[in-house]
Order: C-alpha cells, then structure tokens, then sequence
C-alpha cells in the first residue's frame, strides 16, 4: 500500500500553517471528516475527537478535523466554522476542504469517496489509510485500532539514510 | 401577578404564523431560548424539548424555541437556523428574537434580562411567566414543576362570561 | 376510589420502625419494589429512588423500597439486603415483602399483583394507588405523575374533626 | 519481566475445567477484580468486561472474572455469586478468590497486593502482568492498551522447538 493523496484544503484553522499528511509520517493520524450542523458529528464525532487528543500523546497520534461541507453550503461558512470551532474549544487543526465548482461534494470527500459524516480516517505511521470509519464508532473499538496502528514501527526516516547506510 | 409581556420577534419559524403567548392563553407553555452555536443547548436544552414534547400533549403544553442571539450575529443567520431546524429535526416553532439596532443583546432577552443560553422559561395556564432556568435542568426536576403547573385550574375563559355569568 | 391496603412486610430496614402507608396518609409515597439481584433495579431503579429523595421535600413526597424477592431465595437474604443497602448509600426505608408458605411470590407482590420488578407504585395524598409502572420509567414522565399528585390537595385530618366542625 | 504467579482459586463458575494463565499463554488476558455487591463494579466494570469480549476476537484476548470478597463474606457466597453470575448474564468464567484462614483479604487478591475493586489487570502475551487499574478505567485508554498489547508478538511455542528447531 502506498501513502494516501493529500487532503484538498481551502485553509486551515487551528493551525500555525498549512497541515500536510507528509509532514506527519511517522506518526498515526485520526481525521474527523464532519459538518457543523451534523448531529452525529457534534454529538459524537467531536466530543470522541477531545477524548483522543488526551488519551494519546502528541508525539504518537496527530488528529484533525477536516470540514467538508456537502449541503447547507450557504450557512456553513468559513466564519460559521470558526465560530463553532471557538464556542466547541476544539483546539486540533480543522482543514476546509476544497469546495467544487461544479458539484456539491467538496474535493477531498469526493476523491476519498466518503459516504457521509461523521467519517473517521485512520492513516498510519507510513501515511497509509488503513481505516474509513462512516458513523458512531465506539471508543473500545477505536481505542484497540489505535493501540495496534501507534505499535507498529515507524518508517525509517530516509532523508536520515544513503545508499541504505543511515546515520543518526 | 400579571400575564407576561409578549415576545418581540423578528419571524416564527415551524409555525403557520405568528404565535403570541395570549393565543397560548389556558395552556402551560415552555419555552428554550438556545442560540444554535451554544453546546448546553444543542446537547442539553433541544433534546429536552424534544422530550417534553413527547411526554406532556398538546393541549395542556405548548413547547416553543427563542432564538436569541447574543454573540456571533453574522453567522447566526435566519438561513443558518433554518438548515439547524431541519437537521435536529426540531418540529416546535422557533421564534428569533428581534435584533436590537444599538446593542447586542437581543429585544426579548433584554426585557426579560436572560443570564444566557439556554434558559427555559416557564409560563402558567395564565400566561404568568412562573419560572426562568439558566443552564442545565434536571428531568425530573422539571417533569415536577411542568405536572404542577399543568395541574392548576385553567382560567375562565372571559370571552364566554358576562357580567359574572358564565356560559358553555 | 379506597385507600390501598396495607403492605405486608417482615422487617422494614433504614427505618426507626414500622411503616405504615396509613402513618404516610397526606404525602404522596413513591414505592419502588425491586430485588437486589435484578439488573435494572440496580442501574436504573434504585438510582432514580434517590434522586427522587433529592427533587422532593420530605413533606410532601415520601420514597420506600419494597425487597420483593420471587427468585433466588436463597441468597436474597436479610443480611444480603442489609449489605446491599449498605454499599448503595440507600437511605430510605426498605421492606421486607413478607415470603409466601406456599409459593414463590411474597404476600404483597402477589396482593397487588406486581408483573416483575422494578415495578413503581405510587400513592397519593388520600392513600389510593394511583399508578402501578413496570419496568423503565423516564424521569421527565415520573416528574410530571409526582408534579400532579403533589399539587392534589391534602385530606382533611378527620381526627381534628367532629360533626363537621374542625380545629387546628 | 517474568509470568505472573498463578491465581489461587477456590472454584471457577462458568467454564469447563479449571483456568489458568499458563493455559492462555499466547493470548492477552484481561481480569477483572470485582465483588457482587460493589457498585462500581456492577455499573462500570462488569459491563466494560462485556463489551471486551465482543470487541475482541477469542483468539487474541481472553476476557476472566475474579469474585475477591474482602467484605460481607456472609452473604457474597457462591451460591450468590452464582445467581448474580445468572442474572447479569455473565459469560466469561469467574473464579472465587481462594479466602483466606486468618484474614479478610483473599488469597490472590493479598498476593497480588490489590487495593479494592474493582481492578483490572491486564497480562501480555507471555504471562505478564503489565497493568494492574484499579478504580474505573475509560474505554478508549482500555482499547488504547489493549490493541497494543495484542500487537505483540506471541512468544514461541517452546514445546514446539528443540535445539533451535520448531515444528508445527
């Protein structure tokens, strides 16, 4: 498997400058693909998202949110989402994805083929996507996905290695 | 003590037109003010409206929704709380507090002095504005108040009276 | 509508003696009949008796346990009983529904033939057996049955009568 | 780190035979520490340890009782823990703490220098102890736990080997 595409991202909020998956390999990183005026994923999705910040640590799991709007377009604004993202204290970056110009679904939720949101994206420490999860997941069950996705070995830091010799 | 006064509201959403609280006269009625940006509210007062709705009929409790907006105006559209109606599948009618032109509270919380969102305000068979809760109620706690408050004498209907004398 | 009869009791715990429903005659009297062995006794029943404790004053609405045991005989004893109260921080009075001779039931659940357990009984100002509700009870629905009979007006001490005429 | 010292167990309810951690070597082991008449576990830890069992395959997570009656030893008997094993539909074997002659605490319980229940422990694949929770354990840290220590390797089936060579 090779490592999943780039998310297509308007901005990003919460964030000191653009989020890449590249820039995280070596860790595993949970992306909440949500809406602010989805039930589910208030309810659910962001409180889980809270729980995951603090039951990992920075250094083994990244998590974000990933805003993709695909109704409701004319309410659900850039300034409507930072007002959600202050009164909700989400404090993990939240990426906008790209709205479409000719459709509703925005760029990434469409390459990524999502089926709705809430979705949760499971990437591992090689950037590979190894879990779509669409709806309510339990935290049992998300807890043991992790707990085997941050035991595994990160990737050799190549820029580290030459010709197959790697130095500190 | 005297009936309260009426809501200053800009438009009734999920009403066939204007309600007033003396149309409401003889019935119990409960009453959320929420902003749709507020967590208490979304996860505390619109589900407890969605009970009380459930657990007391209709012609001894009217529930109705206040939208008053305090803070995050420019988002907090009449458009946006339309797309939150038809997402939470909120089926009362939600009036929209008149905005204010010189401050930002809006006219009804002004005049009732509100302390915030979401406060459930609860008016007699009279139209008596008998309790105003700010933040998190209790079930049960309120299932007491609303099965006294429904328990009182309705009053006599003064249209079918004259002179004292009353008339079916 | 009469006054419902007397329960049947072996042994009333937490109390500082007998208790009748007659001595409790002007108080409405929530009475939860449970096992200590049955699930939702335990997680939904016996919790909600206390909260029920904390959103009523003591003046008007008095909270009992009935220990009906139908099952398990065996290991439901007293002393049983006696710790479970213990460890539950139960601090209402518990009977001890008087066991049969002859069958499974105890007197009382048979008398007023209880489904199953939890079952909620509750009595009104007058001493009449006003609701009998098997199973899960929603606390908003419970508030608003409490709410009514408390706001029902309280019998008129007919001790401190005499031919109709009444003193303080 | 070497195998943990096995339980001393007077008699294990829901099983075939006898259990021991020699037997599960191989498999992760979560036990959990608990008395029929403590609260929180019958509200968290009981219902934790079932949703264990259907969020973890047989093959890699075994999922124990262990009843360590340090009070009301009177009442909290097998029979009873029999009939509570019964009724809270319990489906993974429980064994009884093997009491002891001279004091309160049970054997297993004093060896493993417990501090109440309920205690969770949780044993890798070779046998040992890596947590030892006490008190109530968030499902998604559980998970978390869990799902790294089933990434473990297995130890080799020694008995399969011999001078450095395995068979099947």
């Amino acid at each position: 498997m090779s490592a999943a595409p780039e998310f297509e991202v308007a901005a990003w909020l919460n964030a000191k400058g653009p989020v890449s998956l590249a820039a995280l390999r070596g860790k595993v990183v949970a992306v909440y693909a949500f809406q602010m005026l989805c039930p589910g994923c208030v309810s659910h999705g962001i409180p889980q998202a809270k729980r995951l910040r603090q039951a990992f640590g920075r250094d083994e799991l990244e998590v974000l949110g990933l805003h993709t709007v695909f109704e409701h377009h004319a309410v659900m604004t850039p300034a409507a989402l930072q007002a959600f993202i202050h009164e909700y204290r989400i404090d993990f970056p939240v990426g906008i994805d790209q709205p479409s110009n000719t459709g509703a679904l925005p760029l990434t939720m469409a390459h990524y083929r999502l089926r709705g949101t809430p979705t949760l994206l499971l990437f591992d420490r090689q950037g590979v996507l190894r879990e779509q999860l669409f709806g309510i997941v339990e935290d049992l069950r998300l807890g043991a996905l992790l707990g085997r996705l941050v035991a595994e070995a990160a990737p050799v830091d190549t820029a580290r290695c030459n010709d197959g010799v790697c130095h500190i």
